[in-house]
């Protein structure tokens, strides 16, 4: 398992780590497998989505925020019980195909990084199981 | 990794894959191991529910776009913000177990891709992982 | 594949099984790899978020009240249309990383069982896949 540092810069961000996951798929020499991306935090996640048009990241963030308000009737008292709610409407891990020793992806796709309570260090596990 | 070619009719539809996943493990001579769904779009997803009642998936479709409406005070220029935001609320995998080289889903389950920006020529990949 | 029994006892729950889960990996015997938890229902889910405040999960069950509520405008009329659209909010699988012998978690994170259509008996599958 590897671990990626992460540096948030505020609250709600989608950070583009899509470079830094296939290092280590390419560093791994594994050819062929997947590539398990996974997220140990709890007002965090990860998600795949569009890293060409950054309006894409910031849309996803405002509508989460107007379905999941910052301020809403919670018990939680740490005051970001939505952060908590978030990461689970992402979820923690993503589970990626290896081909040809890369992270095999779509046209438009690149792997994000969900902070929902930055700013915060913040880290990515990346575990590679290699197939025949 | 083998690619499933998948053809939308309607914006948002639910297409059951489940018989053309298991036709992928079954070629695939894998008695045990796991199989990754991936779907390699930014404006489609996969989800596994309930493929008894057809009722299930639409309400699934209905109570999203509620939620996530096609117009909103979006961005993203290109008509389809909701549709980025529905994948990452579906997400772009499942990882099933293979058992006795048959996927093993629960009575009910059934496997489904999430078209949210059609009608298009899609596609899904499929990677079997052997263990044992 | 081992299966876990769950006898959840609301109509909506998180019951955390971090520690049954822990205990498949461990006499699995296998100290690297990945550990797939898989919920073969339709009306049902699992997640990781934080196990230490309770609250958190009474968060997430009423947020997800809020949102999609148990009496809507749904086709399905078998009364669990909401458990559904829950069990695909959250998704069927996690999978998780194995070093040392155990499931890697961050600090605060337990996995949870998330329950949308109680009181049942349920099943929780888990697959180890090693790794080198």
């Amino acid at each position: 398992m590897q671990r990626i540092a992460i540096k948030t810069s505020r609250r709600t961000e989608l950070v583009d780590i899509t470079r830094r996951i296939q290092e280590v798929v390419q560093q791994s020499g594994v050819k062929s497998g997947i590539c398990v991306v996974y997220v140990p935090h709890t007002t965090a996640a990860c998600t795949v989505n569009e890293n060409a048009d950054p309006d894409v990241a910031r849309d996803i963030l405002a509508t989460l925020a107007d379905l999941i308000p910052e301020s809403g009737n919670y018990r939680h008292i740490e005051g970001n019980a939505d952060s908590h709610i978030k990461a689970t409407w992402c979820g923690q891990s993503e589970t990626l195909i290896i081909e040809d020793g890369r992270i095999q992806l779509g046209r438009w796709q690149g792997i994000f990084f969900c902070e929902f309570d930055g700013p915060r260090s913040r880290e990515v596990w990346v575990k590679v199981v290699p197939t025949g």
